[in-house]
């Protein structure tokens, strides 16, 4: 049985608790986490039985491909019967369907056309299944994330030295991307959320970094151009400013995020010590890292020990900018749970892996702070970022 | 009044023919189109009246950018109340709103909390409507066009000296990518169809650019993993071979898409006779490429003209892998209308940009073809591309 078979068993064993008849997986991510191919198709995974791939394109790579019968799609007149054929073990014959999807990401046109074509099923919001399940990281999953690791520690190395003054933050994130690119980095940074994209990452320097954007993370970036408002612009790097250097990669699929702040010569004296409160609250967040831990206490006790340092006005952004977390599962998307943040009642389990991201925005000025990858252990953690740590002083 | 009010007034025109209320947009990409932001949030046009942009963030960076009110969107609570006031005008206080929305991209689960906060409120699918807007270009979108084949064609160029046999498709990529991104390339290629990605185009060689992929694009290539099936993989390039170069970029939030073919040495006759129906298929749509023609015709056109040179097994992919389109519209997005394909009925008109892509594929062999991106005139069109015609010899 491969990986991509044992997901699915876990899936079903759900969906029998649940009173499901299958899941009509969507979405290419989510279909190449339950099958292991991202052709264009529908994979639908029965509450018993096998599952079936209907494939538009490429068939005969989605054959080669994936751990799941392959079919033609089609003709979408014969999709209910086909869906049908596969619950047929579990349910009478002329029992409504109940399927389950990933209305998170599913667009209202296209469901619609589903609900036409399954006429008479009833639809459940399976997204949040997806996405609990994929929390916990088997692991292959893990390798691929250490993978991802290698690369962005890689290539950070190898930018280091052509770091000078007076030259922009596109340029080095273009000298980044390069690096990224040559070790394996599959060029592309997947997010969930509607209306989400990230460009490799953000390296931005000085102001420019604390310039608040629309992007769900603590460190804003002008971009070039208000057509894409976050990232790399055309500030340039000055001696003594933070140099931000949020990057991440994907390889085998899978993402890594990792932050160092970087300068040429020194920072002056308050945002250093901004500085060393967020590698502080970050050696705090470890020391609680294990099994059982609630995802949103790490963060309040992180609010509490930002705010004995005096620094909550400048905690995760500034003022109104201000993102509410400090940080996120990550995986085959970005923005994966759980996310270290009010609300977010997981406990923390073996095989999470979450990005955690404590960082200070001061307007004008800059943005310092780190951010390192974690598996949770049975024991407790292991730094999956392999970075050297502290500040980087070219 | 600028442009993005003169767009926000053109949507007002038809909303009131429809007798809509008004348009909520969602998409960053229609936000950004008719205000010239991409905050966070929700564009509401009103039949009539002046457009409401509510942000949850970056509520700052909205102000300096929006033409539209700005406010910060708070509680959804007092949406229904805040988009009412925006229609007093138009209707009685308590007439139902019909609100237009982008239905074709909109999640179901972000409708259903939409629906919920604006109870009573009937919905109508607006995403053709915009597609259909956004199809017809203004100078300034025109403008950023050409900036982006400027881009394109100066990055080709240089990175056409290291071209190598023995160099990876991934590392050819890479040397393109990083010229595109020092030359102002925003990193992004944004397509609206859903599961929909792009790498900054394909690159690949010989057999492997023949291999089929999902990716809705007569060339394939295999990637690097079967995590992201498409585009560049480990493939070498080797002497003879075709390197199809398909390459696009992002200035200003404009697309363009160019495709060459280049190879090390010579084409082997077959391959080179096929190139060669390309450029003529491109020659003959050009002649027919002016205000009026329906979209559709240039497609079966190119059909009759590449069964008259017994290619017709070979266009556009193969076998069952073919795509049946011959070109499409591209601006914000990739996968812009018109398309030139069956069922598009849409005459040509002035301000349209397409991209037309004759391309054949010889499975085991590769792919050759040509892809220029076109603007249409008033008295016909103008090519926006500017890299130089024919194969290119390395």
């Amino acid at each position: 049985m491969t990986i991509f078979q044992q997901r699915q068993q876990w899936l079903q064993g759900e969906m029998i608790k649940r009173g499901w008849s299958g899941f009509l997986v969507t979405h290419h991510v989510d279909i190449y986490y339950y099958c292991g191919s991202m052709q264009t198709g529908y994979l639908f995974i029965p509450a018993e039985g096998e599952a079936l791939y209907l494939v538009r394109r490429s068939l005969v790579r989605a054959e080669e491909e994936a751990s799941a019968d392959v079919e033609a799609l089609g003709s979408w007149k014969t999709l209910a019967e086909r869906l049908r054929a596969r619950c047929a073990s579990g349910s009478a014959a002329d029992a409504p369907l109940r399927i389950a999807t990933e209305l998170d990401v599913l667009p209202v046109q296209l469901y619609g056309k589903l609900q036409a074509a399954l006429p008479g099923a009833a639809w459940e919001d399976g997204s949040l299944l997806v996405r609990e399940q994929r929390m916990i990281k088997s692991p292959d999953e893990v390798a691929a994330i250490r993978g991802a690791a290698r690369v962005v520690d890689a290539a950070l190395e190898a930018v280091i030295p052509h770091i000078r003054e007076g030259m922009a933050e596109f340029e080095l994130m273009a000298l980044i991307e390069h690096q990224l690119r040559l070790r394996g980095h599959q060029g592309l940074m997947r997010m969930r959320a509607y209306n989400s994209e990230l460009i490799t990452g953000m390296v931005a320097t000085g102001a420019a970094a604390a310039v608040p954007t629309y992007f769900d993370g603590p460190a804003g970036g002008t971009g070039l151009h208000p057509s894409s408002p976050q990232s790399s612009g055309r500030a340039l790097l000055v001696r003594g400013e933070p140099i931000l250097v949020d990057i991440g990669c994907m390889v085998d699929g899978y993402l890594i995020d990792q932050t160092r702040t970087l300068v040429i010569g020194d920072l002056d004296p308050e945002l250093q010590q901004a500085y060393d409160v967020a590698e502080q609250v970050l050696r705090a967040t470890e020391a609680k890292l294990q099994p059982g831990m609630i995802a949103e206490h790490l963060y309040l006790l992180a609010l509490d020990q930002v705010q004995e340092a005096g620094l909550s006005a400048h905690f995760m952004g500034y003022g109104a900018d201000q993102v509410k977390f400090l940080g996120h599962g990550i995986g085959l998307e970005i923005d994966e749970l759980p996310v270290l943040a009010k609300g977010f009642k997981y406990p923390l389990a073996p095989g999470m892996v979450i990005a955690i991201e404590p960082k200070f925005t001061f307007p004008g000025r800059g943005v310092v702070g780190v951010e390192d990858t974690y598996l949770i252990t049975d024991s407790g953690w292991e730094k999956l970022t392999i970075s050297r740590d502290g500040i980087i002083r070219v």
